[in-house]
């Protein structure tokens, strides 16, 4: 039985695990990331990997990392949250570790991952959303993770849904993530404290009375509870989530999406504005199938679990 | 050397042709597409077919039509401007001919035809758009014609692009080919010869004096004379169609866009607001390759040679 490991960097911890050819993990560690240089992390993985190693007998190592990743799955181009330009990743920790390494775009990694063993696992057409603070997309195109020509695909969250909409962390205005993650569900929630307070009463009430305390736990209890300040939140964005899932089927038609990330948690709350606004939207509905939207299955994990394999399957 | 028919079923016309393996047509011929019968349709092609057999030794027949063609490559879905619905022209024309065929949405067939003989052939990745009266789309990725789960992708003039924006044949608002196609075009032009008539003296004049008559080709000629109204127009439909291919190649990543169809005879007119607008609204620019945007080669007979192609390539 071949073991890999894999890891996934994010803007404030490395997660890393060894990995079966079934997708579990064997045992796991993980660690405060190292500042933002690419070389202390590369340091960091060593470190776990060598201790990870001392008790599995593992041939690669698979890294996930939130930024544009070469077409060589070589160098991290660009890492907005880690401030990386131009990391040689794979071979600052090849030479460190001695062993096969490859590195990929945190999000394809989860995408991969939910096509092996999570829930596109009977799919060969799979397109995975993730909706946390902004959007990661992924997608497996007959059975392959795609990756583009130059490594740089699947970046949903950046394609404008508004012209002249909501400024952009990426430099434009009108990103999908601006419209359908849990930044704007926190803006939703505050815009409507601000111009409601006896609407928004629960939400203000659990943000400690003040508009800047409602943040997304916030307002994904009050929504729980039944709130409906809150349910009409999500609701707003489950309609733009599902109006990026219809344009994306317009381009891609997949088979499922897979909808993760920390907003997928409140699950009907936001994928049922999503559902009905996908089949409101879709192009040519009536004439076509209707892909499923489904929550991840892997969770938070998904991104070591996709790496470690994709480092199995490396060549 | 093996030959094979490509067919291309259009509004108005079925072309055919006897394709070798480098994409040349050694022998033409069509006729006006009878009625909206699929039956009469498929009677046509076995009849053009038994000619172009008469005095060439051909394997298998490609058909390109313009509608969703389903997974199989054997049933068009849905065809609009032909009025079809489930119509199983692969049967129909098979039956008929005795010989293997597949059927191909039309602008997937010219997207494969400009990767293997035109503008992308030196391109694993390629996006194709045809800039007709609306827009069709097609995409080669990793050197392979992508269909879809169901057939049914690469319909980017359905992608929409502006929320509450303008009617579309499909049933939805504000999809991109109401905003960069041959019908956009001529909807700028006529809205400013409403607004401004002086503006547009040029423009009135060529359309007979009255804005019903300017179409296309008079919005064309103006501009290619240097009619700085008609400029105006294809510059405003030109940065919608750059918008759009950023957005494209925020989830495609493609090392080259074609641009075929008939607004795109206008060339830089149209082009070059395009490029423009696209590397000012690419996500990651300055972090990532620019996928350079060209003119299609092949012109019309694109789906014609494609739909051959692909006969040739059926497994």
């Amino acid at each position: 039985m071949t073991l890999t490991i894999g890891v996934d960097v994010g803007g404030t911890k490395v997660a890393s695990g060894v990995v079966d050819p079934v997708g579990r993990i064997l045992r796991a560690a993980s660690m405060p990331t190292p500042s933002t240089s690419a070389a202390e992390t590369a340091e960091a993985i060593a470190t776990m990997v060598g201790a990870l190693r001392a008790s599995y007998d593992v041939e690669a190592v698979g890294i996930g990392a939130a930024g544009f990743v070469d077409e060589a799955r070589s160098v991290v181009r660009f890492a907005p949250n880690l401030a990386w330009r131009e990391e040689p990743l794979r071979a600052e920790v090849s030479a460190r570790v001695g062993l096969p390494v490859v590195v990929e775009n945190d999000a394809n990694a989860m995408a991969w991952a939910e096509a092996r063993f999570g829930a596109g696992r009977d799919e060969d057409h799979l397109v995975a959303v993730t909706v946390g603070t902004g959007i990661g997309g992924g997608m497996v195109l007959d059975g392959q993770l795609y990756r583009g020509r130059f490594g740089l695909g699947a970046e949903f969250g950046h394609v404008r849904v508004v012209p002249e909409g909501r400024r952009c962390g990426c430099g434009n205005t009108g990103c999908w993530e601006q419209y359908a993650s849990g930044r704007a569900l926190v803006r939703e929630a505050q815009e409507l404290a601000t111009a409601s307070p006896v609407r928004a009463g629960r939400l203000l009430e659990l943000g400690g009375g003040v508009v800047a305390g409602i943040t997304g736990p916030e307002v994904t209890s009050a929504a729980i509870e039944g709130d409906p300040a809150a349910i009409e939140c999500f609701a707003i964005v489950g309609r733009w989530l599902g109006q990026g899932l219809a344009d994306l089927a317009a381009t891609l038609d997949p088979g499922v999406f897979v909808i993760g990330g920390g907003v997928s948690a409140a699950d009907d709350l936001l994928l049922g504005p999503a559902r009905s606004a996908y089949a409101a939207a879709l192009t040519g509905r009536g004439h076509r199938p209707l892909a499923d939207i489904r929550v991840a299955e892997l969770g938070p994990q998904a991104g070591l679990v996709g790496a470690a394999d994709l480092a199995r399957h490396r060549d």
